[in-house]
């Protein structure tokens, strides 16, 4: 009861974006040497951004990437084409520095964190955010994956990510999951939410088989009829058909709007986490920036419920973040554009 | 005569790509830390990579982007919504460093080249490539935009800077352009060649009204009847419908593929040169990268007809080679991720 309240609280500290901000970061855009809006998204970014952060001129500032990493009881049904063994041995990789997620954020200069919201083993590494709230969830397929409590503990535990990186001094915030079964769970929330109807949710995931497809589209169905998660409640949503790690990056998402940094969405999982996000504070929306469409079929459907649009098409499937790193590169540019340029005035070029 | 014997040999020069370092890249990818394939189409680019250098772990090395400028003798028709002495300014500020591309460079670590192909101003800047070939195209909708040799010299003057770039070091490239009025050339060269029908070729540029896109129609249809270039030669269509940057762009890319370097293709406009080089020489696609997928609405048509995938969507319109050097990050993490990641065994990460 009182982790419900310091939710509801924590939303409600969220505030609208800076329409000033915005609107001089429009005026200075178009006093750059370029046509009019030509720079496309870019500009929707830079202005958005100036927005977020209360400035006409914003920078990117440090960069951070999470990790957050859970496991999943409905793996028992055979829904991946991996053993649940992998997500703590990915975990020490993130630690490690070797996964994807930690070159594509070296490339980007942005750091990676690993937090364990959940994961079915013990680990112990000194760089390791020790958030764990239970060894994995329930299979979701025999009953709730968590209780109600859990649910709300994962996401305060995002919440409380999302302010220890602030004040560490990151300014622009990605989030990624990491979880053997994830998809699964991360269908029949959409499903749940009614974002995306069941037989699109499902998808290939890290890439099942045909079987496997089958068995994974009956989990999801056997999720929502055993557990029947109110749609309107979106912690009900959580709990009883979600994940832990999906919990923390719904908490992720709006501590880093409470605190008015912009979030980078990564793809399917934690697109998935963003829809948890926007129901529980609609205008945490404002401060989420997409990456890259996935190639997981209903991301695109499901990016479009939240109310975003991704602008990085390479078929990626891999999460952790690592869509939302590239997307790093496109906020930089967007924000050294609308600093750097030389305006019409100053290079002497004709206007019309 | 000499001319077309020299693009005629150049292009004999085109290697194929390197099976046997595309195979270890291959290989290689699939031993690191991922689900097999996952990285999507990140994978296919670095092995197209191996594949193009000849190396099976090769490294981005170093980057530059030309940008190439020409005028435009159907600006007369009044088709742009710029006056064509921006071109020349734009010359100056891409010199100056205060231009998209210069910040956008600047930010991937890639050098800047402007080449004068045919800008309608006497210029003279120290860090000018100066190649002009003539001062503007004549006015297509009149008679041919230029004639059949200074066609083959503009190709020439391509393969000629791209020569040049490879002796100072460069390793990857991207083509951009300026040009006012060069959106109508490029609409009536894929128009002609079949690539996209001319209804559907002609857009609003860097931002015409309803009554000059209008103009544009009529324009590139005028060219098409009072010219009538030959489909299978491309030079003859060059020549007629076509520009001197478009020209020196198409030979940019023959020249950096026949010296085995990557060339990253921009938008509308260096997608047409793209055509241009593909029709002369098809195997120079192989050694072409997309990158962006532009607001002009005949983009996508044009680069299916090249044979090319963009991965990013941010609806830029603005040419210069903004959308190519933005494509830089993505090569480079290809790249990155093939030479960096962790393997299942280093890691000690199960496999299946």
């Amino acid at each position: 009861m009182e982790l419900e309240a310091k939710l509801r609280q924590v939303c409600g500290r969220i505030e609208p974006l800076d329409e000033s901000a915005m609107a001089q970061a429009s005026a200075r855009l178009d006093s750059l040497t370029k046509p009019l809006g030509s720079l496309g998204r870019l500009e929707e970014i830079a202005i958005r951004i100036a927005g977020i952060k209360g400035e006409a001129l914003p920078t990117a500032g440090k960069k951070a990437v999470v990790v957050m990493a859970g496991d999943h009881g409905v793996t028992a049904e055979g829904v991946s084409a991996y053993p649940a063994e992998v997500t703590p041995q990915m975990v020490m990789n993130f630690l490690g520095g070797g996964a994807a997620v930690n070159v594509l954020a070296r490339q980007a200069g942005a750091d990676v964190f690993c937090a364990d919201l959940g994961v079915n083993a013990d680990l112990a590494h000194p760089g390791l955010l020790a958030y764990k709230v239970r060894k994995g969830t329930a299979n979701l397929c025999r009953g709730p994956a968590m209780t109600r409590e859990e649910a709300l503990r994962s996401v305060a535990a995002g919440i409380e990510i999302a302010a220890m990186l602030v004040e560490q001094g990151y300014e622009l915030l990605a989030a990624g999951d990491m979880g053997i079964g994830n998809t699964t769970s991360s269908a029949a929330l959409c499903a749940a939410f009614g974002a995306v109807p069941v037989e699109q949710a499902v998808g290939r995931g890290t890439g099942v088989d045909d079987e496997r497809l089958r068995g994974k589209m009956e989990a999801v169905r056997a999720a929502l009829d055993v557990n029947r998660p109110d749609p309107l409640d979106p912690i009900d949503v959580l709990s009883k058909v979600g994940g832990l790690e999906i919990g923390g990056l719904a908490g992720f998402m709006i501590g880093g709007a409470a605190h008015r940094r912009p979030v980078l969405i990564d793809g399917f999982i934690s697109t998935a986490a963003a829809l948890v996000a926007a129901r529980l504070c609609p205008r945490a929306v404002d401060y989420m920036i997409a990456s890259h469409l996935s190639h997981e079929r209903a991301h695109g459907m499901l990016l479009e419920a939240v109310g975003l649009r991704p602008a990085i098409h390479l078929d990626m499937r891999l999460g952790e973040g690592t869509g939302a790193v590239l997307g790093f590169h496109f906020v930089e540019a967007a924000l050294r554009l609308m600093q750097e340029m030389a305006t019409f005035e100053s290079a002497g070029v004709s206007k019309e």
